[in-house]
């Protein structure tokens, strides 16, 4: 697979950063990352938008424009030649000569085969637990994972998905994804706040204005709690059915009708804007 | 200058990690830090002992023993020849295939010439400001500074030279340095919890107990505030007086008496470690 880093077109296994960077000494960069289907990228100028939004939050100057990283990018797909991929573009504080200040930013785009969930995934759903914490600088997608890889071990041992993060009784976000909420008056609520600016999150939240009632606010782990229906929304996993919040059942315990409409709207959605091969 | 990576000794600037290591994709490894003066490391045992408690709680596997690592640090005194110099330990999570689970660490050492402050400096003490923020997992020295670093700026528009960070009205500790408190009724204090447990804290707090009262507890933002004395502590620095907090003066703004004690002390021990040359 060819990787991007620094102008430079390699082999990913050929690119490397000095141990100089500010991701290896400080943990300092961000990231985003988005998909292509049947070649083509899906919302790329929304993850770009991202992109650029969350290095203007930790200072960090791209090396590109948004025009030259579209280039770039259809560089990448022309080369690799996988029709259904994941982009993963990094920005980092670069060669720091003390160790703690910013520097040139190092620029890095990595591509791999992403598999997609199928139906069964779907239908049976994941099983959460809630955790304590609110990310720092949420509204940027930094490469702050510290909490979320840490807490893969609590995961395995409760035989649980994934975890939600809350703080002062009011939910959050996954370390990957955006939580959505269907409350006891059937509305679709997404908390508003202290989260990343999910790119599928704003999708879903679009296309549920058109059925639904929608509101992004400030969601308690009561309502959490007393929801008929949870979903997350990512990149990857589009829109998966949370049945099981610290062992107590969600709703009926299977995807609720809401979730899966929604679900069926946004694979509607991807498939109208994948080019015909 | 020569750096250890993966059981090799090369020179820093062909020393790199590959794109896929944890450390660049989520920000996840541990460090520690030391000073070795006239060819002779300082507290060795303490920081590896931390090394390998900062490992433990990341769940990172070191790929060497205490021994071990005592050989190579002598081995780079040896090359490298510097007598005065910082060492720089940096364990990663590794060659994730996912870029998200935890693999086999890779381990960095650095070595660099390290310039200590003089007396002037100690005269003139350092202006801070205070942050709300608690480190994650802050028993454990990992990379994460996203923080620390995203905070310079703040640091340099209000030209102070550090941040302190609080929570709860509790405060904590400085992104790579310890606080003390000289209490109104003389005595020294240091936050016991929430904190990472600097080697240098650890030093100043048994000499301390040599002459004065001394208590590790909750330290309130009020005690800082009407302290007659507040000190930092750390590898590099050993111990500065904060002289302003907030714009506010500390004391009678001017380093106070058992600061002074305690900084002569400090030095004292340093010196009766040092090997004859």
């Amino acid at each position: 697979m060819i990787a991007y880093i620094n102008s430079q077109f390699i082999e990913e296994e050929k690119a490397f950063l000095g141990i100089k960077d500010l991701s290896i000494q400080r943990g300092y960069g961000i990231f985003d990352f988005f998909r292509t289907r049947n070649f083509s990228p899906l919302f790329l100028d929304d993850y770009l938008n991202r992109f650029f939004r969350s290095a203007r939050i930790l200072r960090l100057q791209p090396l590109h424009t948004k025009e030259e990283l579209k280039e770039i990018i259809s560089e990448m797909i022309r080369i690799n030649k996988i029709a259904d991929a994941g982009f993963k573009m990094i920005l980092t504080g670069g060669y720091s000569t003390d160790g703690y200040e910013l520097s040139s930013p190092n620029f890095i785009i990595l591509q791999q085969p992403v598999a997609m969930l199928d139906e069964e995934k779907f239908d049976k759903g994941i099983k959460i637990i809630l955790h304590e914490y609110m990310r720092e600088l949420p509204e940027a997608k930094s490469i702050n994972y510290l909490v979320g890889v840490y807490l893969q071990d609590k995961l395995r041992q409760q035989k649980a998905d994934d975890v939600l993060y809350y703080k002062d009784h009011h939910i959050l976000e996954f370390p990957r994804s955006n939580v959505f909420v269907v409350t006891e008056d059937s509305k679709v609520v997404t908390p508003k706040e202290h989260v990343l600016q999910g790119i599928t999150r704003m999708k879903v939240l679009e296309l549920a204005k058109n059925q639904f009632e929608v509101e992004e606010r400030v969601l308690t782990v009561d309502e959490l709690k007393n929801a008929g229906e949870v979903f997350l929304t990512s990149t990857t996993k589009r829109i998966l059915p949370v049945l099981s919040i610290d062992n107590a059942t969600v709703g009926s315990g299977k995807p609720g009708k809401i979730t899966r409409s929604l679900s069926e709207a946004f694979l509607a959605m991807e498939r109208s804007l994948i080019k015909a091969s």
